[in-house]
């Protein structure tokens, strides 16, 4: 891991993934009007954890210290423990993150309501879900390699498992009103439309050739039309 | 990482995938007529590999030693290198072992011949891959995991791409005969298909609710018929 110099700093910064959205909260007041910053510049405690977030998944989360934190932002150990209590604590905020954006979307998706089909609100969880993880990308990719090493880890399996039955549920409820075919196991088309949509974070790119919109319409199209084409 | 004492070492070969298809190799002649061993079992070559591959998925590669994998067998490091020069090569015994059975079958699927439309050797491409995830489920879980964090995993990485390249040529040919719509782009499908296949590894259990088959026939429908059900 080399040790970034001053000069660095701006550069590290830039090489997040421009699709994470960055919590809005800072310790610093805005500046009146920008000015150049000089020497080194202040990481509050949403950059660290964009940091941490971006380590983990380049080197992987138990192959990573503070350590190795602190050498990428330019920082001392006590300078992140300024802001931060331990690794797990960057874990956790991280696999939180992606978990509350897809709690959020699947109790949505999950909601009977007058006026829509299940069927519906399956489509609309698949074009949601393609957004979450296009908009959290970072912190999904993190969450979808978890192997539950740790209670952080395990807590996070334990809600993952509590979404994979909802869109279970969901998939089983589309084939109840006669949407979807019958013949495949709900819960196994669930794993595989999910495993779909997740195998994203491998290779989306933000700058990439498609956009999110492309994406979720090419998903809905194969999972819900079929690639066959049945001539007239 | 507990140190396993010595009845625990059949415990930690019970522990790996049964799905793993082991080298049939052996650095030790077969006994003439089973019986029980004494002591220290022996570990050859491919059952050190086996146990480094299962323990770089669950603690993540960069995060693991050859001591954490002399610890989990109980045996010594010596041991170890008596068997193999290093970490890394252990790391390229296990992404070759995936990437030969891959490319095998994208050369199988890639090769015209009378008889046989790109369509046919598509859905075939798509069984095949699903047989090889399953049968080499490991070594493909720690393919897919590779970041190109050494020579070794961005040579891994060089080999990917050319069966990412083959296999969207695939399709793209199975577009240009007719046979798939063409409103979707070749290499965006290619993605998505494959990725669900490949988002296979990380919840497939030999001995769970479904046989490869089962999970291939639902990949092949779900992809080129669809799900939803027009009613006639």
């Amino acid at each position: 891991m080399a040790t970034l110099d001053a000069e660095d700093h701006s550069a590290c910064g830039g090489a997040f993934r421009p699709t994470y959205a960055a919590p809005v909260t800072s310790t610093e007041p805005a500046a009146p009007t920008p000015r150049r910053r000089r020497g080194r510049p202040g990481y509050d405690q949403p950059a660290i954890l964009r940091a941490a977030v971006e380590l983990f998944n380049r080197k992987g989360y138990d192959a990573t210290s503070v350590g190795d934190l602190a050498r990428e932002l330019g920082l001392t150990k006590p300078a992140i423990y300024h802001h931060v209590t331990s690794k797990e604590q960057l874990l956790g905020q991280a696999l939180d993150d992606a978990l509350d954006e897809l709690t959020a979307a699947v109790t949505e998706a999950s909601r009977e309501r007058a006026g829509t089909t299940a069927y519906e609100r399956l489509r609309a969880m698949v074009r949601r879900s393609v957004e979450v993880l296009v908009a959290h990308q970072p912190s999904v990719t993190l969450l979808l390699r978890v192997r539950g090493n740790s209670e952080v880890e395990l807590a996070a399996l334990e809600r993952r498992r509590w979404l994979d039955d909802r869109l279970a549920a969901l998939v089983a409820d589309a084939v109840a009103e006669g949407a979807l075919r019958d013949d495949v196991p709900p819960k196994l088309v669930s794993r595989l439309l999910f495993g779909m949509v997740n195998s994203l974070v491998e290779w989306y790119r933000a700058d990439g050739a498609y956009d999110p919109a492309t994406v979720a319409d090419a998903i809905i199209t194969i999972a819900f039309d079929g690639l066959a084409r049945y001539e007239p």
